[in-house]
């Protein structure tokens, strides 16, 4: 079954690092996208935002770097994800990231 | 910038088509996901749904046989939209729709 999102963009908020039980590490952030696409052969603006999660030691690295701010691109599967308001969410669960340009 | 999603999921709600004043036809559907991904090498359930729209004439033929319960293929950008109750949702903007099984 097909689930796969690429998404480039800005950090929007700061990422929150913290750690399972089991000392699973998780990341989570922000994703801040904006570009042109193409809909019905006629250019389009495109918003949208989505959290975005990583987890596991494997990915550590990785998240160590990211900060408000920083262009980049992240790849995984999305889950729906209700949260304690009882809204529901698509939740970005990375397993690709990779800075784009550290937005200094 | 990179904006792709591709998802398979099964038609949840009866597509609803329509045309915008300029003549472009849109068909609007909600695509259910179901799978076992891996995350932090460990396997775990996803589910999500999400709204999906496909506008223009080169992809009506492909939405003709769109209906409840046809395990498809779709892939496309995201975009966020804010309903008229204020909740905002991402939406898949399809350019690619691949029926699998018409789920008879």
């Amino acid at each position: 079954m097909t689930n796969r999102l690429e998404l480039s963009g800005v950090i929007a908020k700061d990422p929150k690092r913290s750690q399972s039980p089991a000392g699973v590490p998780h990341c989570h952030f922000v994703l801040e996208h904006r570009s042109y696409q193409r809909e019905a052969d006629l250019p389009r603006q495109v918003y949208c935002y989505i959290n975005v999660v990583s987890s596991g030691k494997g990915l550590q690295v990785l998240t160590q770097d990211l900060a408000v701010g920083v262009h980049t691109k992240v790849a995984g599967f999305i889950s729906y994800q209700t949260g304690r308001n009882g809204i529901g969410k698509l939740v970005l669960h990375a397993d690709h990231i990779e800075i784009i340009c550290s937005g200094d």
